[in-house]
């Protein structure tokens, strides 16, 4: 019976009931445990935040299981050497695809002038359809995906960039210039590693179609913030959706807080939720005792 | 050759060149004028603006093909004898679907807390899955069936209610309360007829779940207006987003304008757009003259 560290102690409350519970439907004998002795320990459930950080003594854990999507802040630890699964939870994908498709609807609909009217401006004039209006993803992994395809659905064309080279997506720089320059709405959604950090500076702001929308979803850092509050201020950009930042909460003095053209959104496009979640630990403690490859092994080379 | 006479003045500039263009795409000869002697007419296309008011001496016309979804203002005129046909135009479809899902997504995601949040609170408190969020649907005939459906994609819980027996929906008295009690988000999209005239009254609304959303997209004249303003007044219900009004544009003094769990959208959630409308004419013309059943044709009993 395999010795399961849940090592992430905020969460434990969630967790408690849902991984055990999540265990037995797989029929998997396991003893969740939140100490042990390093040796003992099969598997670890990390998350950042956790205490653990010293992963060497963990001479026989076969997999650490991230309870987060991003591993950017574990992945640079020179003690984890086991291998480390990203934690890719159908529950936070449709919550990311839930935003995602909601605020591209807000700013294609242009609700924002319904929401806030205080002049009771009846002013009928309609909204192309969505047919017309052309939505580019940047980062086609099963984010990317499940929102390019909830788009397509509501008859959005949808142009995705991936930095690896996919089919059906555009890829490398000239591929990145093409999916800017057509993107009425730009959604951001990859990994945060050192080739994304501020992917979105001036020059390749100053790409997009003016009035361009750009929803990020992803990574704070995927964006220069001074570059985009500077194309907000010119009008070449015409709002910024964000729900993640380069420090959370976003400190009160940031100027995208007070900005007219910027809406914030506190870090809640995507959420794991305990239930299912702990079913995706689940399967991959099962194919771990099995023998079989692990689910969302994180490539180490690239990051996530 | 068929004669048809344009009978919509104000909307003639749009469908000017479209619907001799559906005409040819659809492989029809057609006359279409703006005037003509009225026992010439074989087809008349027409709004409830029109200046024809008297149809009587159009003793040849085969057809009157109406340019709105809602007829109520048409199919009372005691002179109308010829089979009339409603507009069920994709691209109007289009355009419903989008401003249902674009708003049910809103109040889904409390997005209203972040477009105005002038004290910038940080609240990471996540919005429930949609599957989470139950939607009903009053009202399910064309328009009705595609935003369910495009809702059901997105993993809402759909109800369906509507006025006749159909299958996978409620119906009759009993079928509105159940439809009634569940709905988180309540989305009326029923025709405007003697029936339907004031179906949300203070009873039906006190069957909702406290804080339930209200979208009306269908007719204005399906809302007690004096009702559902003191359901709001006592939060019974959350939150009122209207695009439909007994009289429109909405008057300055209407206390929906300043009410501050009321958004009104200015009749936009459905137009006919003349591309995608005019190809909905032509096919009905060809019908009409190769003797086939028109489409969309109104049942005079029912009054849609």
């Amino acid at each position: 019976m395999p010795t399961i560290l849940f090592a992430a102690p905020s969460l434990w409350p969630e967790y408690r009931e849902a991984l055990p519970q999540a265990l037995a439907e797989a029929g998997l004998a396991g003893d969740v445990v939140t100490e042990a002795a390093p040796d003992q320990v099969d598997y670890i459930v990390y998350a950042p935040s956790s205490p653990l950080q010293d992963f060497t003594p963990y001479t026989r854990t076969k997999a650490v299981l991230s309870l987060w999507a991003g591993v950017e802040r574990v992945v640079g630890n020179p003690t984890l050497i086991q291998p480390l699964c990203r934690m890719v939870d159908p529950g936070l994908t449709e919550g990311m695809v839930e935003w995602v498709v909601g605020h591209t609807l807000r700013h294609h609909l242009g609700m924002d002038r319904h929401i806030v009217n205080p002049g009771h401006v009846w002013d009928p004039t309609c909204p192309p359809l969505a047919r017309e209006r052309p939505v580019t993803l940047l980062g086609m992994g099963a984010l990317g995906t499940a929102c390019a395809a909830a788009l397509r659905g509501l008859n959005f064309p949808v142009t995705g960039w991936s930095r690896t080279a996919k089919p059906g997506c555009l890829h490398g720089e000239d591929g990145l210039r093409q999916a800017l320059a057509t993107a009425q709405v730009l959604v951001t959604l990859l990994p945060r590693t050192a080739e994304t950090e501020n992917l979105l500076n001036a020059d390749r702001l100053a790409l997009l179609p003016r009035g361009a929308v750009i929803l990020n979803p992803g990574r704070g850092a995927l964006i220069d913030d001074a570059a985009l509050l500077a194309a907000l201020d010119r009008g070449h950009i015409g709002h910024a959706t964000l729900d993640v930042f380069r420090i959370e909460p976003l400190p009160p003095d940031h100027p995208f807080w007070s900005h007219p053209q910027v809406t914030v959104t506190p870090h809640i496009a995507a959420d794991t939720r305990a239930s299912s979640a702990a079913r995706v630990l689940a399967e991959n403690i099962r194919r771990g005792e099995a023998g079989e490859p692990f689910l969302h092994l994180v490539d180490r080379q690239r990051g996530y």
